[in-house]
C-alpha cells in the first residue's frame, strides 16, 4: 500500500525565500527525468552516466525557456539516504523558482512526496529501522542540545540493537515452546523453564529503565507544565521571577525554543518548564477569592509537578501541613520553605526534621531566600524531581509515546510469562504471552509493521523528509 | 574595504524547520576547518584531498560530542559560486542544528557572512560583473516568470555585454581625444568627428530603449497601482469584480505573489496591478461628499495609471469631457464606456470618432459591458499603458533602478558631446563628457565602482547569498 515503485519529488528545505533552495527526487526515474531537463555548463557531462556523489552545474530547461540554473547532486542505490536513486537540484531560493521547478517534474511524470515519504522509504528499502526514523523526525524537531543528542543517539542505533538483541533470543524460545507443541503427545521438554525466566528476567531488567526513562523523555519532548501554589506573600512571584531572571539568558540564546512568552518559560540544562501562575492559597468565605482558590487547585491537578511554597518567617508546620492536604500528593512536588533569612538556624533545623519532609517528593524542605534569589536548590530539585540525572548517566532515553506505550505492553507480557512459568503453565499458553512481548518490541524496530502504523507514524513527518 | 582574506559562513537556505538546511562557506580555510571538524562514514575519506563537486556522507562533531549527520559537498576554486573554496554542508533542518553549526564553525575561527557577501566575492573574483549581481538577487525575489525570466536573462549577460561594447568604443575615442590634448600645439586631429558623432548616436540609439524599458521594468518589480475612477454608477465596481474574477486563479496559482488582500491586487500576465478603490466622482455640495471626492482625485493623483469609467447609455459626451477635466491628464489612463451593451452601434460610433478619443492615452474609447464581464479590451489596453509588450520582443528590459539612473546620465552626457560636436566644441570639452557617459555605463557592470556603492548595492542582498 504505501511502498511503490514510482519516483517523488518535494522540496526538502524549509517553505520560503533563501539565497538557494533544495528539491529532493528519489525513484527509478530520478536520474534519466533530470537529465532530460538539464543542460550541463560543461557539454560533456551525462547526467545518467556520472558517478554517484557528484554535482553538476547547468541550466534547468523546460524546452527553450530556461527555468533556473542549477547545482544538481547524483547519489546511485543504494548509496542514497533513501536507498534509492536520488537528485537533489539546489536552485535559486526564489519561492516562485521552487514551485516551477517541481511543478515542471511533475509534468514529467514525477509524483508530488506524501509527508515523511522518502524516509519511509529509506526504512522499506532498509536503511534504518522504525525507531531510526522517527528519531530522524525528532532530529528535525529538536530545540536544544538535549532533545538534539537524544535524537542522534537513536538514529545510530541508541536501544534498537539491544531490542533486536532481546527478541532473537524470546524468538528462539518461542519457536522451541512451539515445537513441543508438535510434539505434545510425546511430553518432551525443548526449553529448559529455569533459562526461559533468565531470560525474561533480564529482558523486564533492560526494558525497565527505558520505561521509566519516558517521564525524563516526555518532558524533554514536550516540556513540563510546573505551577507554582501557596498562601498569598509566601513569596510565589518571587521565586518565579528569580528563576526566570537567572534562566532569561539561556532562553534567549537559542531561538525558537520559546514559543510561549519568555515570562512562562524556562528552560534548565535544556529541558522546558512552563510555569502557571496561581492566585494564593487560604481559606475564605469570600465567593469570589473562593473561585480563585478552586481555580489554583484546579490547575495544580493538571500540571505535571508543582512547587508548594510557605513563608517560613510566618507559619507553623501544622499551618503547611493542613496546605498541603488540599494538594494532590501524587503529582511530583517540591516543598520550598522561604525567607529562610528572616529565621534562626534552630528553627530551619526544627522544620527541616519535621513530619513536614514525609510531604516532599524528593523526601527534604528546601530553605530558600527568593528575595535575594537563591535559588539554585530549587533548580536542582526541579531536574532531580524528573529524573534528569538520567542524562548524565548516559542511559538511552524514551522521548517516543509509541516506544512507551509498545514497551510497556512488552513488559506486561513478559511479566505475565514468568507468573506463567512460576505456575508451571503449559508451553501452549506460555507460548502466546511470549508472541505478544514479540509483537509489542517488533513493533518499535518496525519487524512488525502494518500500513496502518506506518501510516500513523509518517503522517506526522515534514513533506521533504 | 569590503573583500577581505578570511572565510564566512552563513544559511543558505530558508530561515526556519525543513527536512534539511544548507549552511555554505567560502574562503581559503572552508575545507581544511571543515575536515578538522568532520568524522567521514568512509574512513578513508581526506576533505582536503577529495575531488571538486564531490559530496561525502559523515557525522559533524565538536570534540567528542555528534553536531548531527550531514553531507558535505566540496568545490575548489575558481570553480565554485565565490570563485574560492566552497563548502556546504547539508545538515538536518532544525533551527537548533543550523545555529549550533554556524556558531561552531564561527568558534573555529570563521567569520559569518554580512548580507550579500558571497556574491560580492563573486564580482570581485571575476565570476560575474555587477548587474549580473542583481541579477541574481532578482531571481531570488521573482515572484512570477516574467520577473524570473529578465533576472535569468540578465544574469547570463543580458545588455552587460553590449554596455561593455559601447563603453570600449567610447573609451577608444575619448583616448584618442585626450593625446590631441597632449599635442594641442601642434593642432594635431587624432579623432574624426563624424566617426565621434556615429558612435555617439548608435550608443544613443541603444540606450534609449532600455531606458523607456524602465517603466515596464518598474511596474514588473514592484506592481502597477490602478485607480478605477467615474461618477456613482458608472460600473466601477462592476469592471473591477469582473477583472477580479477571470484574474483570480491566476492569482491563487502562484502562492506568495499577493501580499495584499486578493481582492485589491490582479496579476496579468506576470505584472501586479494593485487596485486602488475611488468614491463616485460628482458635482456635489454636501460637504462629506465633496471630502469624498477630493480624496478619489487624490488617489488618482498618486497612481502610476488610473480608468476612467462613464456609463455610456447615460452620459454625454461634453459631460465626460468635464468629468475628465479635472483628472490629470499626465497620467496615463483609459476611458472606458461601460454598458455599451445598452446603446445602439451608431451612438457607439459616435462617441468613438468624438473629441473624447484624444483624451485617452491609448488614443482610443474601450466599449465595454462590465456586466457581462467583457473585460477582454481592457487587460489588453492595460497591458499596451505599460507597453508589456516589450517582453514578447525580447527586448532587455531594466528593473532596477540603479541601472535607469546610470543609463539616464549616460544618455545625458552623451546628448552634451553631440550638442558640442555640433557646436565644435574643443576636444578637452567633448573629453569630460565622454568620460561622464562612461562613468555612468561602467558603473552598471561594476567597472566603475566605489566601496560605497558596493556596500549600497549589497545591503540589500539576503544572508547566505
Amino acid at each position: 500500500m504505501y511502498y511503490s515503485e514510482d519516483t517523488i519529488i518535494a522540496l526538502a528545505t524549509a517553505p520560503g525565500t533563501g539565497a538557494i533552495a533544495v528539491i529532493r527526487l528519489s525513484g527509478k526515474e530520478a536520474i534519466a527525468t533530470t537529465a532530460k531537463m538539464f543542460n550541463p555548463r560543461d557539454k560533456t557531462t551525462d547526467l545518467t552516466r556520472v558517478a554517484s556523489h557528484s554535482i553538476h552545474l547547468g541550466w534547468l530547461v523546460n524546452g527553450g525557456e530556461i527555468v533556473d540554473e542549477v547545482l544538481v547532486s547524483v547519489f546511485r542505490n543504494p548509496r542514497s539516504y533513501t536507498g534509492e536513486d536520488v537528485v537533489e537540484i539546489s536552485c535559486h531560493g526564489s519561492r516562485f523558482i521552487q514551485e516551477s521547478i517541481v511543478q515542471l517534474f511533475i509534468d514529467n511524470g514525477i509524483r508530488h512526496a506524501e509527508a515523511g515519504e522518502f524516509t519511509l522509504r529509506a526504512f522499506l528499502n532498509g536503511k534504518m529501522d522504525l525507531s531510526q526514523t522517527e528519531a530522524v523526525e525528532d532530529l528535525i524537531d529538536s530545540q536544544n542540545k538535549v532533545m538534539r543528542d537524544i535524537a542522534i543517539k537513536q538514529m545510530r542505533g541508541g536501544f534498537s540493537n539491544d531490542l533486536q538483541n532481546i527478541r532473537k533470543k524470546l524468538v528462539h524460545f518461542a519457536s522451541l515452546i512451539e515445537l513441543e507443541l508438535d510434539f505434545a503427545e510425546e511430553d518432551v521438554v525443548f526449553v529448559k523453564r529455569e533459562d526461559l525466566l533468565q531470560l525474561v528476567d533480564e529482558s523486564i531488567r533492560y526494558l525497565q529503565p527505558l520505561i521509566t526513562s519516558f517521564q525524563l523523555g516526555n518532558a524533554i519532548k514536550n516540556g513540563v507544565t510546573t505551577t507554582i501554589v501557596g498562601a498569598p506573600n509566601a513569596g510565589k512571584s518571587t521565586l518565579l521571577n528569580a528563576l526566570i531572571n537567572e534562566e532569561r539568558a539561556i532562553v534567549t540564546d537559542i531561538a525558537g525554543t520559546t514559543r510561549d512568552t519568555l515570562e512562562e518559560v524556562w528552560v534548565i540544562e535544556g529541558i522546558t518548564f512552563r510555569f502557571i501562575d496561581t492566585a494564593g492559597l487560604r481559606e475564605t468565605s469570600d465567593t469570589i477569592e473562593k473561585i480563585g482558590v478552586a481555580k489554583a487547585l484546579e490547575k495544580v491537578a493538571q500540571s505535571s509537578i508543582y512547587i508548594y511554597v510557605f513563608d517560613a518567617s510566618n507559619k507553623t508546620v501544622s499551618g503547611v501541613i493542613s496546605e498541603l492536604k488540599t494538594l494532590p500528593r501524587d503529582i511530583p512536588h517540591l516543598i520550598v520553605a522561604n525567607k529562610s533569612d528572616l529565621i534562626p538556624e534552630s528553627v530551619v533545623q526544627n522544620i527541616r526534621n519535621s513530619e513536614l519532609q514525609h510531604y516532599s517528593t524528593t523526601g527534604e524542605i528546601l530553605f530558600i531566600s527568593a528575595r535575594q534569589a537563591e535559588t539554585a536548590s530549587v533548580k536542582k530539585a526541579l531536574l532531580q524531581l524528573i529524573q534528569a540525572d538520567a542524562l548524565q548517566s548516559g542511559q538511552s532515553i524514551v522521548t517516543n509515546a509509541r516506544h512507551y506505550e509498545a514497551l510497556s505492553r512488552a513488559k506486561q507480557s513478559l511479566e505475565t510469562v514468568k507468573q506463567g512459568l512460576r505456575n508451571n503453565l503449559s508451553g501452549d499458553l506460555l507460548s502466546v504471552d511470549i508472541r505478544q512481548a514479540l509483537d509489542a518490541i517488533g513493533s518499535i524496530t518496525g519487524e512488525i509493521t502494518s500500513d496502518d502504523l506506518l501510516g500513523n507514524i509518517f503522517k506526522n513527518f515534514c513533506i521533504g523528509k
